[in-house]
C-alpha cells in the first residue's frame, strides 16, 4: 500500500526488522520494499560516507542520523537514490538480508522523544473549536503574535498501527462530574517536524537557520478526550485528555523530499506586527501536502476530512524559532507539532469537535444512507494520510479504538 | 552546609565525581561528605547485594537504581547505614577514591527525566494567583475533583547551582503586545516526586500502590516569566513562560527517609466526592516537610516565604493516580511536581506573583530599612531549602538569574 508515496524521490527513513534482519535498525523504502541500511553499507553502497555515518545505520532509532550534518543526510540520501536508478528488478542481487516487502517488515517508532510539542498553527481550527466549546469564533489572545502551544507527554507515543485504548477520566455530565470511560473520544490530524541538530539551553535557533535543525516531518494523531480535557484544561492546558497516547507514522520524511513542494503559508494578519525572530525571508516556507482523515467502522469506511497543510498560519520554521527564543533547548528527535490541520469547509475539519456542534460528521450508514458521527466508537479505525506530490507521501498513520479497561 | 540535614537517618541518592574519582557515579551523603557507591561496593560494603543491584552504582544517572525492586534498594540503604554506624571517623580507613568533602564534590542532574508534569496541589497557592490575575479568589473548574496539571519540559531541567538566563519572549505592555527580555521573573517553590518503577501503557497505578512507584522527592523550583506566561497561557497553558529552565536538588530523599514524618493532607472539601480512584485509604499519605526560600541580592539576604509541604490539597500518591488514570504510562526517571507550595499567610507564599497585588514582598535595602521587591533582578540568588525534621532534609536548591542574551 502507498507505493506511490515512495518513489525514489521521497527516500524516507524509520526503523524496522524482518525475518532475516532480526535486529531493529535504520531502513529506507522504494515503493513497496524495505531496505536495511546497514546491509547495504556492507555490500558497498556507501563507501563514500563516513565511518561515524555509516555507524548510525545500525541504531535501534534514527536520532544518531538524525543529529548528523545535513550534509552526510544528502550524501546518505544521494547514494541510496544511486543505488535505486535502475529500478527494483536491478536490486534482486542484493544480499537477502538487506530488504524486505512491506508486509513482511516489522516498523517500529523511529525516534527517541525527548520532548514533544504540540503546537496551535491552523486559525480555522482554533476559530471552530472556539465555536464548538464556547459558541463564539475568538482567536487565542497570542494567537497572531505567535505560535501557541503546550508541551505534550512522550511516554505514550506510539507507532502507527498499535491500538489505541478509551481512556478514563473526569468529566462533566449536565451539572455533576462523573468518572469513567470518555464518551467523546476525538482524533487530531496533524504534522510534526523531528528536530535534527539541537541547541544548547540558552541559545536561541533564528527562523532563518530553522530548517538546519528539522529533520524531516512525521504525521500524528494527537487521540483527545474531549470530555476530560474540557474539564481540566482551564488553567494550565490538556493532561489526561491527551497524554494517553499519540500515535505517529513509520517513515520520516525529510526537508530535502519536500523541498519541491514548498509553499506559501497564509498571509499574516496586516494590522498586527509579527516580533523580529517570527520575520522570515523566505516567503516559501510552508509545503503544499494534502492530508486526509478516514474512518473505518464496521459498517463502511468514510473520508472525513481532506486539507492541506500549506493552510497553517506558522510555519514549522516559526515554530523551532518561537520554541528556542526564550533560551529552551531542542534536542535531536523532539517533536514540534502544527496542532490540528483544519481548513475553512466543513470537509476539511481535522478533528471531530469542529462537527460536533453542527451533529457530526457525515457517513454512511452501510446500507446505502448516510448518518451522523459524533466521537469515535470501539472498533473504529482511524487513518491519517499525508501526500505532498507525485512519489513523495508519508504513507498513513492509522490506530484502532478498543474498549475501556473493565 | 545543610550538613545537619544528612545524618544517619537520610542517605539520600545523587549523581557526583571528584578528584580522586572522575566518573561520575551513584553517591549518598553522610554530614559533609560524600561516599561514591561503586568503590564502597569494592571495599565489600555490599556483599548482600544482587550483582545487578550493585552494577547500578557505577552509572552516570541513579536511574536503573530507582527502578530496582524496594527491597534491594532498603537493602542498600541498610548497608549505607551499618557502614556509617560509627561515624565518620570510623570510615577513614575507607580509600581516598571512594569519599570526598560535599565542597570538593561535583553534583550533576541525577536523573534522565523522561517526562515531567507539574500539578497544582496548593489551594492557597490557586486561589493567591486567582486573586493575583483575575482579581477574584477562585478555584480552577477541576481543583477539587483532581490534582490539576501540565505537562513540562524536561530538556531545560538543571541541577542547583546552574545559572538562569532571563528569558525572552513576547507579553503585554499596556495595550501593545512587545518583545524583550521578561519584566517578570518569578520562581516558584515546589517539590516533585521522582518515579522509581514505572507502569505499562493502558495500565493504571492505584493510589493504595502509588508509594511503591516513587523512588523519592527533590526540591524544584519552576522559574517563570510571569509576563511571557501571562500572554500564551489561553488556552494551552504555559509554554515560554516557563520552559526556559528547571531546576532541581542534586539530593534524592528516599520515601523510607522521610516516612517518619508521615502527616496528614487537609481535609478534602465535604460537598465534593472524590472519584474511586482518589481516594486513599492511607490517611496519613502526606509529609510534613518546612520549606523555604530565600532571596540574597547585592545589599541582603532574606527569608521571603516559609510553608510546609503537608499544606498541599494533593498528595504525591494522587499525582500518581491521577497521572495514570487515563492508562498514560510513567517511566523511572520521570518527575510529578507538587505547583508551588504556599500556605495561608503573607509569609507562607512560595511565589512573588502571589505577593504582587500587595506590592511585593518585603526585603531589606541593606541599610536597616525595608522596601518592597515585585520580581526577580539579574544578581538575586534563590534558594529553597527543605528538612523534613532532625538530620533527614534536602539541602538546598538554588539558582543565580543571569542577564538576558544581548
Amino acid at each position: 500500500m502507498y507505493a506511490d508515496h515512495f518513489s525514489i524521490d521521497n527516500i524516507p527513513f524509520g526503523i524496522g526488522s524482518s525475518e532475516f534482519h532480526s535486529r531493529e535498525t535504520v531502513v529506507t523504502r522504494l515503493e513497496d520494499t524495505v531496505f536495511f541500511l546497514d546491509e547495504l553499507a556492507e555490500a558497498g553502497v556507501f563507501k563514500i560516507l563516513k565511518d561515524e555515518t555509516v555507524k548510525t545505520f545500525s541504531e535501534p532509532t534514527v536520532n544518531n542520523f538524525a543529529a548528523l550534518q545535513k550534509s552526510e543526510q544528502l550524501a546518505t540520501r544521494k547514494a541510496i537514490q544511486a543505488l535505486f536508478a535502475n529500478g527494483l528488478e536491478s536490486l534482486r542481487s542484493l544480499p537477502p538480508q538487506s530488504y524486505s516487502s512491506i508486509a513482511e517488515t516489522r516498523l517500529y517508532l523511529p525516534l527517541a522523544i525527548g520532548d514533544f510539542t504540540d503546537f496551535s498553527c491552523s486559525r480555522d481550527h482554533v476559530l471552530n473549536a472556539s465555536e464548538a466549546v464556547f459558541k463564539k469564533r475568538e482567536l487565542p489572545p497570542g494567537f497572531e503574535y505567535f505560535p501557541v502551544g503546550y508541551t505534550a507527554r512522550t511516554s505514550s507515543i506510539v507507532i502507527s498501527g498499535t491500538k489505541i485504548k478509551r481512556p478514563k477520566g473526569q468529566y462533566r455530565d449536565g451539572e455533576k462530574v462523573v468518572f469513567g470511560p470518555t464518551r467523546r473520544l476525538d482524533y487530531e490530524l496533524e504534522v510534526a517536524c523531528v528536530i535534527g541538530k539541537g541547541n544548547k539551553l540558552g541559545d536561541s535557533i533564528r527562523v532563518e537557520d530553522a530548517d538546519e535543525h528539522i529533520f524531516g516531518l512525521v504525521l500524528l494523531n494527537d487521540w483527545s478526550a474531549r470530555d476530560i480535557q474540557g474539564l481540566e484544561m482551564n488553567p494550565l492546558g490538556p493532561l489526561n485528555g491527551k497524554s494517553f497516547s499519540t500515535s505517529i507514522s513509520p517513515w520520516i520524511i525529510t526537508l530535502e523530499a519536500l523541498a519541491p513542494f514548498k509553499a506559501q503559508a497564509p498571509k499574516k494578519n496586516p494590522d498586527i506586527e509579527v516580533a523580529s525572530y517570527l520575520q522570515d525571508s523566505d516567503s516559501r516556507s510552508s509545503y503544499s501536502i494534502d492530508l486526509s482523515a478516514s474512518i473505518e467502522s464496521k459498517v463502511s469506511t468514510d473520508t472525513i476530512c481532506t486539507t492541506n497543510f500549506d493552510t497553517l498560519y506558522w510555519t514549522l520554521r516559526d515554530l523551532v524559532a518561537h520554541q528556542t527564543v526564550n533560551g529552551c533547548n531542542l534536542n535531536t528527535g523532539d517533536l514540534l507539532a502544527t496542532g490540528t490541520v483544519s481548513g475553512t469547509t466543513a470537509e476539511s475539519h481535522g478533528c471531530l469537535m469542529e462537527m460536533a456542534a453542527s451533529g457530526g460528521v457525515q457517513v454512511s450508514s452501510g446500507k446505502g444512507e448516510s448518518l451522523k458521527k459524533m466521537w469515535l466508537e470501539d472498533g473504529d479505525i482511524v487513518r491519517l494520510v499525508g501526500k505532498a506530490g507525485p512519489g513523495v507521501g508519508f504513507g498513513d498513520c492509522k490506530g484502532e479504538i478498543v474498549a475501556a479497561q473493565s
